[in-house]
Formats: C-alpha cells, structure tokens, sequence
C-alpha cells in the first residue's frame, strides 16, 4: 500500500528543483530599458547620457536604429585620459564594434549571461531583435539586474 | 508503522532548504583583494590604478591605512567631464567620503550585500575590520562577486 503522508515526493533532488527555478529565470523578466546614443554623438554627450539615465553601458545605432556598437564607463574613462577634446571626439571612435559585442535575447536564461558576463569580463549586455535592417537593442542586462535575480532566488521570491 | 521509503524527510520546505544554503554564503568566501590609493593621489593617477588593476572601485586610505573615502568609475567620469586638469586634482576631493561610506565585515552574509548593493545603486562594497586607528580595508564585494555567487546558488554547486 502507499504511505500516506502529508507531502508528495517528485522524485526530485533538491538541486534539480533548484535547477528547475533557474531554467525558467529567463533574460524577460530581468532587463532594463536600453539607453542608445546615435554613431555621430560625441563622448561628451555619451557621458552626459550616462548620468541623466544613470547607466553603465550605451549602445550604439546607426540611422536605421540597427546596433552599431558599446560603449561602457571604462571606454568612456579611458577616453577622458588622452588629453583631447571630448566634444569632438564621436563615439564611433571608443566604442566597441559589432560583431565584436556580445548579445543575448529575451528568452535566453539569466544563469547564461551571468556566466558571459564573468567570462567576457562586462557590466551588461544588450537584449536584442532580430529586424530586416540588423539587430535592433530592446533591452540591457547588467550585473544589477542579475544581483536582483540573485536576491530573488536566494530569498524564495522566485516561483 | 513507519513508511520505508528511500528517502529522508527533514521536516523542511524547499524554500528553507534554499535559505540555509544562502544563509552559509558569508562575503569571506566571495569577497576580492581590495585596490587602494592615498588620499593624496591625484584624479588621474586614480585612473590609472583602476586601469592596471582592472577594478571599478577604489578605496582611499590615510598615511596611517584607515579607510577615508572610496571612488567609483562614475566619481571619475564626473571628474573628467570638468574643463580641469585631472593630474592637479586630488582624489580627496571627488571621493565619497566617511562616514558616507557603506560597509561590510567578512562575516556578513552575500545576500545582505546584494541588496544593500541594489538599494544604494552602487557597485561595490569595501569590507573591513577594525583596528585600534580606524577601519582597515581588507576586501572588496561588487556586483561581479555577487554575480559569481549567482552562478554558484543556480549551478547548486554551493554545499
């Protein structure tokens, strides 16, 4: 005869139920709004952009709104140390270039890029769509939001 | 009778089991080797230490290695987008400065870090000790640690 207890044994260990959590933790539910400067901006203006949206990491477009490029606090530092004039310099200049940037989408899992932001050593990569044109950026993951996600799983948030 | 099952049931939920689990992960186990600079360095010798040292956040210390002040690539960015010299300016002035400063101990836990990390919008934490002149810096806690703890939590490779 079955036992007849109160709780319901899945067949599970406790870290495939884990395991399970994360696989449904996925880039959607984490990301932050982009914050896109166009390839003729200055690194002036990408700096001024970065205080007024209070982000570490601008993506970079082409008139057709297609991803061009990055640019982080670290390329826009390192920029400020040659002593040349930030407001003609454009960020074209700075910026890392496709297809040199690493992109994620909206249904990939948050552990993956957790783990290609340590690798490739960033703050956050861009969400992107595939359009005719090229990638178009609709949306930003960073460490922030990967420490939310981290907060969320250690404190049982996530169901 | 007692069921003979194979398996052991503690009387716990998953989401305790997981809490226990997060409740062992201290900020000794993930915390990184501090990067310091004298009060008296200037903005671009500042720089230059985050570069060579590959950090985003420095802590500042006096001639007697107590902390006074701490520096984020955003402090720095600000910084340079002033029409000064960033040789001639010393770190002293553009830091944050004690006791506006928030900090950690070895045996805080990571998910105390994090959100304190999430709730002050900042990137790192210095974590220290006491000695008999002040607070000595003897780590560093960013988001990349907090990162790697995700990793480890979602990975279940923490035991």
């Amino acid at each position: 005869a079955r036992p007849r207890v109160g709780y319901y044994y899945t067949g599970k260990t406790q870290s495939q139920l884990l395991t399970d959590k994360v696989k449904k933790m996925t880039v959607s539910a984490y990301e932050s709004i982009p914050v896109v400067v166009q390839e003729s901006s200055s690194a002036y203006d990408a700096i001024c952009a970065m205080f007024l949206e209070d982000v570490g990491t601008l993506f970079v477009v082409n008139k057709d709104s297609v991803l061009t490029g990055a640019l982080s606090r670290k390329d826009l530092l390192r920029a400020s140390l040659g002593n040349q004039d930030l407001s003609t310099i454009p960020v074209s200049v700075i910026m890392s270039r496709m297809p040199n940037i690493t992109l994620c989408h909206s249904d990939d899992l948050v552990i993956d890029v957790a783990k290609l932001l340590i690798e490739r050593q960033i703050d956050g990569l861009p969400v992107v769509k595939e359009t005719g044109k090229g990638l178009e950026v609709i949306g930003r993951i960073t460490k922030t939001n990967i420490t939310r996600a981290f907060v969320e799983l250690a404190e049982g948030e996530f169901e």
